[in-house]
């Protein structure tokens, strides 16, 4: 009920603050007999580390995820799989200044509010921070989801003004971790990466778009009614830190069309299969996959800490200034492509193992 | 596990197809006490009922509203209530044509995919005839959180091409239940009404968005993490039939926006508790309420059964086309503001309920 | 959170109090194809039924239920099976003497405790009559299992003093519904059937053991650690009124035994499958079951509502007298094995589901 | 749904083998503001740790608690509190001569069966040592229970035949843990120490049973229908390894008794509170706490591993012989006193918190 844990039968829960001793969690429910690539979790999760450009904060996490149980010769084995990243570059001297001061657009108010007190050694538990752990539960999923045939493809789509108007198919979703912004499109993504060292400069922050793209899915993953699976998504990607927004298919641009454009219309596919045409529903009709690519965007606003000086209030209703300390990111949205898609392998790995119990 | 519940400590239960015997549900974990007002949720169901106008489907269904428990003397008894829907104006003849096509951005493929069998009288558990039973456990979370101070205004902002471009606060929303169409801007709202009946005689459907604001909500509300208020409000709306996309504070808007701009600075407000200037964050920072109002954008797509010939395929894999027949809306929008309400109703009373374990 | 539902996968909600409109429930979680028997579901009901002897209470509830949703055609669809028991019995009258007084032994004054408010008109939600539903879902569940060739077999093990020596094996188990005591020893029953009626006359009441016998249950059903399979069905059972023991294979009878004569040796059996010499682990070890039969008894307290006058004490603190008035049962143990049954079967019919994710 | 978290607002998700890195543990939903007693939580791993005395297995567990998450300045957060244990005495070779052999009585047999793969090094997951973490979680839900005036009192009640005949009020419970049994009459313990050592010397093992009172629980505690107080009791008992039976209040023996006899009558006490002059029910009625004691007894089994030669067969459906090695306790029941505490702890503190939301 306090909300750390996410999912149903393939289910992740975690634990950690940033400035604590160490995040970690339980990954419940994963199938016995799945083999696991330690390397591809690692890699994973070098896909969030800091430091990866100067585009990114320069704090240095090594995030070494040390896995304490469930993994037996290589293979899970049914039971739960525990896991922990010490955490080892703690700066609290970064936030002393910052003890009793609400910074602006920062759960310090809101978290004050429903526990009574303030732990103002970095953000606690909403630190980004915590994100690591989804990476580690979603590179697990990945690899149930790989055993299925099920890929994920997430790639930065928007920063700021600059913004991918192509499909999703017609980029090379490859390349997208090639570059530093994750951003499959060579040349905006140099564009992205000049715009967000600007801003960096600036001592300021930028929001922007990850669009993700799910192929492989195969009809009949989601519940109807609450627990449809656009529902689950949506769920998945506004409980990101600092996301505000999330479409699928069509989403909003498919608000002014009209029924006789927007239908997907059926047809028999050369390997005696049903297909659409067109995707507008984005791979999910009555809350269930239909066997087409499922995509979607999530949007993100700008980091909240800024390198400038900003008027706020304290606890004890006093006018103070705060201006950003420390080794912060002037955009999330690089980072945030793999958190993005391992929320969405966890809703997807869920989903695949509830469908086992649709039929008789 | 399959889907027909929702919320934790506030939870609603459904069941019922759009031709069986009755719809209904199940609310558990309704505090006991709480004076029930019947007529209001009688109300609230006239909102989304159809044939309230010419552009809405001529069905009649009177939707009354049975319960069956949990409710003594006028007030709660903190055992479960039990409700019901009979229906009584099915006519499966109108579906009779379908038996075996799968129409075009219906969930009759996705069924038939994941149980194995094809229910063709009508959508079914997928009709949005399902949503009334949200209705009724959303009026009835509607009066605990009136008994918190807390109300919830939808109204649609949207319309094909025509929109509100008016901030809500700028909005009169208690006017929006005067027009039809369920817009308060009346100019705006004629125009709408206008456009959906001329796209009714095309045969054709429109898609739109719908906007709602939420009021009085006290800072706390929400768990970090997962279980963000924000996540479980785009899972609620996500799991509305037509809907696409969901948005709270700046949402799609905020992403081109800079940390400096978008930040939303504390100040003291005249009563001595702490406020913010702006509210880009939609009343929600960390995931937990901040005493702002919390205000969101839900897209939705055009209606899938439209009044013109369609190509598609049937379960034979046959190429087949098929006609919608019978009395179906050109336009969502206005009936589904009442729901967007109900489940966001749904979403509040659980956290609300939630939030009394957080401190000792 | 409200303690309404059971199960995971498969879960029933239930609603309802002895004197309002109805009692009913939701069956979620169904698989759909499955072949729904209703005479067997009705047959279920009149094991438990009021006036089925002179020996049950005399209350007449013809306890037809009705299927409000989820079975199309004769089977189940996957959608969620709703259905209702029309209260037409109720006789308020009998209980406005008790308006004020606790009720020995009774959950008058722990309602009160609990939700601040009196429902005098029976028992409310802590009546006997609300197991009905739990008999609709067990039927259910039955056929489930029934496909996986899974049998439940309770009766009467004891009542007072009268006690059944001989282990289930050595029953004809099929003969327990013959008798209205549903024990399946013939004498034993009838020895039983005269205590009760003597009982019954003196206006008191009795207690007793049910016992259970689980066969064909396939060796790997239940989760390791806190939701083992015993551990369920302990719930399962101390949830039935008036239940106040469970014991399971050895029970209390094996904690003076060693370990070298209670433990179970495995031999490879004709059929080169792997059983086990002796069964003192009841089926199950570690939490998972084994394949041998799972057995276990419960104990039942004798009913609260006796014929008698008895001291008390009112809401307002004053001491008073209280005689049961109306139709009550002088012993549970005969209308309680179905509800055994039913209780049971929820719970393997879940574990079944569930384990359809243990393994890759 | 693979069983490894206990509670709905309280809850504990446990992880770890006993032969891997670590075991541990997530307790989320404890309040935020509680003052944690870290000693405390140590000496209550003290009383299950191996190794107290002769009577007890010889294995050197430290058992040293390391917190991870969810405490800063010595109180609790409201954030999930991370915890782990280091194995740091495996003693694999010990198992390697049980590599392919199904141990009688053990899970090694089932746990194959449900998973499919065999880990052979020890117990696994179903090792006891798994119940440290039951520990953790228990002593801190004993220390929300203290704010709430709510203590825990649990004894060995029986071992073999030697048991303590007296209610539990005729104790002096604060004498339970001088004795290495566990067992708070001293001439019953020494009796039941020195038949534990003499079944020690035999190379067998032996049951027994624990006994276990709640007292200053409010009224009000338990949910009515399927989550009663007693049916969480029931399971969270038979959760605990080697259990095989629990009876609450007058449990098995009042199965013989009349309602008259055992009815327990209202009474206004000398503070013009409520109570009963008998306690037959064991604090609980409807499911729900009356404010009397409640208490219980929970049947163990003997331990499985025995020194003696045994028959079993292997997983090539040979037979063989094998013959316990290593260091294994005799007789459970003196350890397993703190774990039948920390789950009826774990039972309370949760069923303490839900019961916030059961009055408006």
């Amino acid at each position: 009920m306090a909300g750390n844990s996410f999912g149903n039968i393939f289910r992740l829960t975690t634990f950690g603050e940033s400035h604590g001793e160490a995040i970690g969690g339980v990954i419940d429910g994963c199938p016995a007999g799945l083999l696991i690539d330690l390397d591809l979790i690692q890699s994973e999760l070098a896909k969030r580390k800091p430091g990866q450009s100067k585009i990114t904060t320069q704090r240095k996490e090594p995030d070494q995820v040390e896995f304490l149980s469930g993994i037996f010769e290589g293979k899970t084995t049914g039971t739960p799989i525990g896991f922990m990243i010490r955490n080892t570059n703690q700066k609290p001297e970064d936030y002393n200044h910052l003890k009793d001061a609400y910074r602006p657009s920062h759960a310090d108010f809101t978290y004050q509010a429903k526990y009574a007190h303030r732990d103002h050694l970095g953000g606690g538990r909403s630190s980004a921070r915590e994100t690591a752990c989804r990476v580690v539960g979603g590179a697990i999923a990945k690899q149930i989801l790989a055993h299925a045939g099920i890929e994920i493809q997430g790639y930065v789509s928007q920063v700021g003004d600059i913004k991918v108007l192509k499909h999703y198919h017609e980029l090379d979703l490859s390349k997208t971790f090639d570059h530093p912004v994750h951003c499959p499109d060579p040349t905006l993504a140099d564009m992205m990466y000049n715009y967000i060292d600007k801003v960096r400069k600036e001592g300021d922050t930028i929001g922007g778009t990850i669009s993700c793209a799910i192929k492989g899915v195969p009809a009949g993953l989601g519940e109807p009614v609450f627990d449809r699976l656009e529902a689950d998504l949506a769920k998945a990607m506004l409980s990101i830190n600092a996301s505000k927004g999330f479409e699928i298919g069509s989403g909003f641009s498919g608000t002014n069309k009209r029924g006789s454009d927007h239908n997907d219309i059926f047809y028999v596919k050369n390997d005696q299969t049903i297909g659409t045409r067109t995707n507008h529903s984005g791979g999910i009709q009555g809350g269930i996959s239909n066997g087409e690519d499922i995509y979607f965007n999530v949007a993100f606003k700008p980091v909240a800490t800024i390198m400038q000086q900003q008027q706020t209030v304290n606890s004890k209703l006093e006018e103070v200034t705060v201006t950003g300390k420390g080794r912060h990111d002037p955009c999330v949205l690089p980072r945030a492509v793999v958190i993005v898609e391992s929320m969405a392998a966890l809703v997807l790995a869920d989903h695949y193992l509830r469908n086992r119990s649709s039929q008789l």
